[in-house]
C-alpha cells in the first residue's frame, strides 16, 4: 500500500494554483496556511477585530477542502504578557478556526509554542477542538528543540493533559535535520502521530544527487508506516512553486521506503488488523470455544512443536528404552485433538508405548474428536466428553497434558482447572505445563488508554484487555510477578474446589526504575511457561518464543494516567483473588521518589472485588 | 442538640451485658468488638478457617445491631510477608464483615495499621465497602502517631486513594493525650470524621477530681461539635464492666461541652442547613428572582448599611453643603426598593437634594415598587420597569447605584449589566460599587469533593457551586485574581453589547506555598468590592465584613483531587471568556516543586468553552 504524502509549500499563493501543483506533481493532498502571511498585523489591532475577508484567505472556498489540510497563522502569540493582544490574537484563531469548520476541513495544525509555559495556548487548542465536530486538530511539535531532546514530547504532554487526553487532539511531528535519541524516539511511537512533515533540510544528498534521509531517519518514518501516519513534505522557500517538479522527488523517496519496508514477520502477517486492538480475554471455562478459533490456534508453528517436545522428552526420561510399560498419557481440553496427535508423534518418535485420554467438555468439539478416533486415531485414543474436574477415570495419568495458558499464565483458570485435574495424575506423574510464570511491566500509550475510555465508564477502565501491542512504550522491561506449578505443591486438602481455592490467591508486587519522564497509562501483562524442563514457551518480549502467534499480551489500563518523572520509580502491585464463583485481579501503581512511595500520587486500587471484570469458575 | 456519645469496653463479655451497662449510664451507643479477644489464635491456622461460632463472638445476634457499630478483630495482621497468613486473617475478617452485613450493623471499624504500606489493607478495607450495603466502614486512626504528627492524616490519605475516595469510608479518629500541631488539626476538620473516640486517658483530672480536657482537646472537641460526628468513651481496662458508672462522668463532661459551645453568631444561625450544601449560582439575568429571595437577601444588616454609607459620602464629595443643586441617583436592579430607601435615607441625612429612579426588569418586583412609591415614596421617586441595558431615558446619573455582586465579584454579570447601563452615567459620575476584585485559593474537603462527585458525571465536576463552607481547609490565604471598575476605564466602542464584550474578559493566575502534606479539592472563590472610596464590603474569610450573610463563598472543584506536598507551590490559572450569549470560568491547576511546574501532574482545564457551567447573558 502506498503511503499519503501531502506538499507544503509556505507560500501566499491562491489554494486553485497551490492545489493544482500539488496534484501535478503526485502529492495526494496539501498543507495550506489558512491566512496569508502578513494579512493581518497585529500592532493595528482594531477592536473588534476585523472580519475575515476572501483577498487575506489561501484557502478561501469549500472546493479545496477535501484536499487540505490547514494550518492556523503560525505569528498568532496567545502567551504574551499583553492581554489585549493575547484577545485579539484569540479572535483571529477563532475566525479561522470557525472558517476550517464552515469550509469542511478534516484537519487544523497549530503550530505549538517552542518556548512559553503553553497554558492559554492550550486553552484555545481545547476551544477549537469544542468547535470543530468533524475535523482533527493537529499539534505541530519539532521532534527537536534546541537544548533538550525531550522539550517536544513535554509539551505534546503539556497539551494532552490541559486538553483532557482528547482523542481529537493528535501530534503533526515536524522531523527535522537532528533526531533526538532512541530512546525519546521510541517513546514518540506510542504517541497519536498521525502527520510526518519533513521539511526539504530533513534530507541529504545521496551520490547520484538525489534528497534521501539519513539512516535512523529512515528507521524512524518506516515505523510510522506502520501506523495511520501520513508524510508531508514541506519547503520553507517562498518561492519554491516552480520547484515542486523537484520536490516531487522527495515524494518518491518516501513511497521508495515504504515498498522496502522490512518484512513482516509470521506474528505481524497472522496479526495484521489487531494492533492495538482491545479484545476481551476469553473465558473458556463460561463459553465453548467456537470451531475457528481453534482453527485460528491450530495453526501456531511453534506452540505445538513445543508441546510435542515436552511429551518426547519426559516419555524418554519416564520409561526405560526398549520397554514394554505403556504410559498413560491424558489430554485434558483436548479441543479439535492437536495435542492427541503431538502426543502420539511424540511416542512414536520416542519409541515408547502409550495410551491416550482426549477428555473435552465442549459437546461441539467432542463430536470432531470422536470422528479423528474413528478414522485416524483408533484403540490408542480413548474419548471422554466430560470437565476434566469432574471426571472420575479408574486409570490415572503418567502424563497429563493441558493447553488452559492465557496471555498472563493463569488468566483463563489453568490453575483451578488443573487442580480439579490432579487426582487424575499418578503420585510422581508430571503435568505438561509444570510451571508458569505471570510478568508485568509498566506501559505508556495513548491509543489503549484513550481507546478503553472512549467507553466513558470506570468498568472499561478496570478490564484488562488481550492486544497485538504497536504503540506502546514498555516504560521498563517486564519481571516476573508470580508462579503457579503443577501438579500443585499445597498439601491442604481438598483442592480443586472454588470453595478452597486460597492457594490459588496471590499478591505480588514489583518495582520499575523510570529512565526518561513518561506518561504512564497501564500495565503490560506476559507469561512464560515451562512445558517440562527446558522446553519453554513465552511471550515476554525479552524471550519471545520466535514465530508463536497463540497469545497476545494483556494490557491492564488505569483510570487516571500517571506522570512518570525521569530518576523516579513506580511500584506495581497486583492481586489474583477469588471467591466461590469467580477469579478476578486487582492492581494498583504507586510512584516512588528516592524510593519512596508518594502515596498521595498513588492510583486506585482497580477492579476491586472484581466489579468491572472477573473470570467465572 | 445532645450529642451522641457512645462506650467502648474492649472486654469479652456478651453483648446483652455490654448493652445493659452501657444503657444504663446513658449512653446512645455502644462501639464492641464483633469477635472476641484471642477466640481465634492464627498460629493453628486451620485450612479453610474455622467458621464463625456463636460463643467466639461478642456481637452475636441481630438484638444490639441498632445500638452497636461493630470492630473487627485488631489483631488480624493483612500486611505480614506470610501470604497463607494473610490468606487467613482476609477470610476472618471476611467472615466478621459477612456477619456485620447479616445482622445489620450501621458501621464497621477496622483499626488502622500504624506502620507498614497499608495496600493490602486498604485492599481489605475496598472488599468490605463492596460487601456493605448499607454500613459504614470506619478507619479507625490515632490522631497521633509518635514520631510524626502528620502520619495519621497520611494514612488516612493513603486509604482514601486507594480506595477511590469512596464516600462510605470515614474515619474514626482516636483522640489521645497527645495531639498534633494546630494545622494539622486544622487539615483533619476537613475530613469526614464521623466517630471521635476518646480513650479515658485523654482526660486530665480537674480540682474536685472529674475528668476534663485540656483546652487544645476541647476547642477540637468543640469543633467536631458542629459537624455530624459521635463521640465514644472508651476505656482500655479488661475489667471495667463495674466502672461504667465513673464512665457516665466522662459521657457528662462531653455533654457539658456540647451546651458550652461558643454562641453562633449570625451569619452562623442565618446559614444553619446551609453548611457544606452545593448549590448552583445565581442566574439573575436569565431568570427572575423570587420574592422569598429578595426578603432574604434584604434582611442583611451589613451590606445596606455599607450602601447608605457609600451614598451618603458620594453626595458629601459630589455637592456642597446648602447647594440648590438636585443629583440625580439611579438605582439599576431595584428589586423591592431596598437601596431606594437607604439612597434617601442617605441624602436626607447628607442634606442633598435628590431625584430617584428605581429601574427594574423583573415585572413582578416593578408591582411592589410602584406600591412602595404610592404608599411612601411618592415624587422623589420615578420607577421605571425596563432592562437597565436597554433603557434611554434622558436624565443622566449622578450616581448609579446596583447590587449585581455575586458571590466572585463578576459571577452574576454585574460587568455586563453596568456596561449596558454606563451610558446612563454623567461624564464623572461615579458608580456604587467603584471596583470589586475576585480573590481565588485551593481548597481541600473531602465533603465538598464527594458530594459533587457523587452525581457521577463531568459536568458537576466542572460547575462552581455557592456554598457555606465548613468542612474545609484553605490551603493557603486567598490572593486577588482580577478586577472590574465601573465607569469601565475601557475606551473601546461600543460597550454593552454581548458582541463586543472583549474587555471584559479576564486570565488570571495566582502561585501559592504548601505548608504542609494535603489533597486539593478545588477552589474557593471570594471578593472584595469597594462601594465607594473606603466603603468596602467583603467576603474574603481575612476581610470579612463583619455579620453580612448576603453571599457564601464560591467552590470551583477540581475533577481529580492532586496531592501537594509540604514545601511544593500550586498554580492556579483562571479564564473569564464570553461569547454572544454567555459568559462562562475555565481553571486549572499546576503543581510546582522548586517553583517549577510539574506539567504532567497537571490538571485537566475545566469547563472547556463553557461546555458544563455558564452564564446566560
Amino acid at each position: 500500500m502506498s503511503p499519503t504524502v501531502g506538499l507544503e509549500i509556505l507560500c501566499n499563493e491562491d489554494a486553485d494554483e497551490l492545489m493544482q501543483y500539488s496534484q501535478m506533481y503526485g502529492f495526494s493532498f496539501m498543507v495550506p496556511q489558512i491566512l496569508k502571511f502578513g494579512s493581518i498585523a497585529l500592532d493595528d489591532a482594531s477592536y473588534p477585530p476585523a472580519s475575515l475577508v476572501y483577498d487575506k484567505l489561501v484557502l478561501n472556498g469549500p472546493e479545496h477542502a477535501s484536499f487540505s489540510i490547514g494550518s492556523i497563522a503560525p505569528w498568532m502569540d496567545v502567551e504574551s504578557s499583553d492581554l489585549m493582544a493575547v484577545s485579539h490574537c484569540q479572535t483571529i484563531i477563532r475566525q479561522q478556526v470557525q472558517w476550517a469548520s464552515h469550509i469542511g476541513l478534516s484537519g487544523v495544525i497549530f503550530y505549538c509554542p517552542t518556548t512559553g509555559p503553553m497554558i492559554n495556548f492550550s486553552r484555545c487548542l481545547n476551544e477549537a477542538i469544542g468547535m470543530l465536530n468533524y475535523s482533527q486538530v493537529f499539534i505541530r511539535i519539532p521532534i527537536f528543540i534546541s537544548g533538550d531532546d525531550n522539550e517536544g514530547w513535554t509539551r505534546w504532554n503539556t497539551a494532552r493533559i490541559l486538553g483532557r487526553h482528547n482523542v481529537k487532539l493528535v501530534v503533526a511531528l515536524e522531523i527535522g535535520h537532528e533526531l533526538p535519541s532512541p530512546e525519546v524516539l521510541e517513546k514518540w511511537l506510542a504517541e497519536p502521530i498521525r502527520l510526518a512533515i519533513l521539511p526539504t533540510n530533513a534530507f541529504i544528498t545521496n551520490k547520484g544527487g538525489f534528497p534521501v534521509l539519513s539512516k535512523r531517519h529512515q528507521s524512524f518514518i518506516q515505523k510510522l508506516m506502520e501506523t495511520d501516519c501520513k508524510f508531508v513534505i514541506s519547503s520553507p522557500s517562498n518561492d519554491s512553486l516552480h520547484k515542486a517538479g523537484t520536490l516531487s522527488l522527495y515524494r518518491e523517496y518516501i513511497e521508495f521506503l515504504n515498498r522496502n519496508l522490512p518484512a513482516g514477520d509470521v506474528i505481524n502477517q497472522f496479526s495484521a488488523g489487531y494492533h492495538d486492538y482491545l479484545q476481551a480475554p476469553l473465558q473458556p471455562l463460561m463459553e465453548n470455544l467456537e470451531s475457528a478459533t481453534y482453527e485460528v490456534f491450530e495453526k501456531d508453528p511453534i506452540k505445538y512443536q513445543q508441546y510435542e517436545m515436552a511429551v518426547y522428552r519426559a516419555l524418554i526420561d519416564r520409561v526405560p528404552e526398549n520397554s514394554d510399560i505403556i504410559s498413560t498419557i491424558m489430554v485434558v481440553g483436548a479441543g479439535r485433538g492437536p495435542l492427541v496427535d503431538r502426543s502420539l508423534k511424540a511416542a512414536a518418535d520416542a519409541g515408547r508405548k502409550v495410551k491416550l485420554y482426549a477428555v473435552e467438555k465442549n459437546a461441539n468439539a467432542v463430536v470432531g474428536l470422536r470422528a479423528r478416533k474413528a478414522a485416524v486415531w483408533g484403540d490408542a485414543v480413548t474419548v471422554v466428553h466430560i470437565d476434566m474436574r469432574y471426571w472420575n477415570p479408574e486409570d490415572k495419568a503418567d502424563i497429563l497434558v493441558s493447553e488452559l495458558l492465557g496471555s498472563f499464565g493463569d488468566n483463563e483458570l489453568s490453575p483451578e482447572c488443573l487442580d480439579g485435574a490432579q487426582r487424575l495424575i499418578k503420585d510422581g506423574g508430571i503435568s505438561i505445563p509444570s510451571q508458569y510464570v505471570s510478568y508485568i511491566a509498566p506501559l505508556s500509550s495513548s491509543k489503549l488508554f484513550t481507546e478503553a475510555a472512549s467507553f466513558n465508564d470506570e468498568e472499561h477502565m478496570e478490564t484488562p484487555y488481550v492486544v497485538k501491542f504497536r504503540s506502546v512504550y514498555e516504560i521498563a522491561e517486564s519481571v516476573p510477578l508470580w508462579k503457579f506449578d503443577h501438579p500443585t505443591p499445597c498439601n491442604m486438602r481438598p483442592i480443586g474446589h472454588p470453595q478452597f481455592n486460597l492457594h490459588n490467591s496471590r499478591y505480588g508486587s514489583a518495582s520499575f526504575d523510570i529512565s526518561q519522564d513518561t506518561m504512564m497509562h497501564g500495565i503490560a501483562g506476559y507469561f512464560e511457561s515451562t512445558l517440562y524442563k527446558d522446553v519453554m514457551i513465552s511471550i515476554r518480549p525479552k524471550t519471545h518464543s520466535d514465530g508463536m502467534f497463540s497469545w497476545f499480551p494483556l494490557f491492564f489500563p488505569i483510570k487516571i494516567p500517571i506522570f512518570l518523572p525521569k530518576g523516579s520509580s513506580v511500584e506495581l502491585h497486583f492481586w489474583r483473588l477469588s471467591n466461590t464463583h469467580k477469579v478476578w485481579y486487582e492492581w494498583c501503581v504507586i510512584p516512588c521518589i528516592n524510593g519512596t512511595p508518594v502515596m498521595g500520587e498513588a492510583s486506585m486500587i482497580h477492579n476491586v472485588g472484581g466489579k468491572s471484570f472477573w473470570i467465572g469458575l
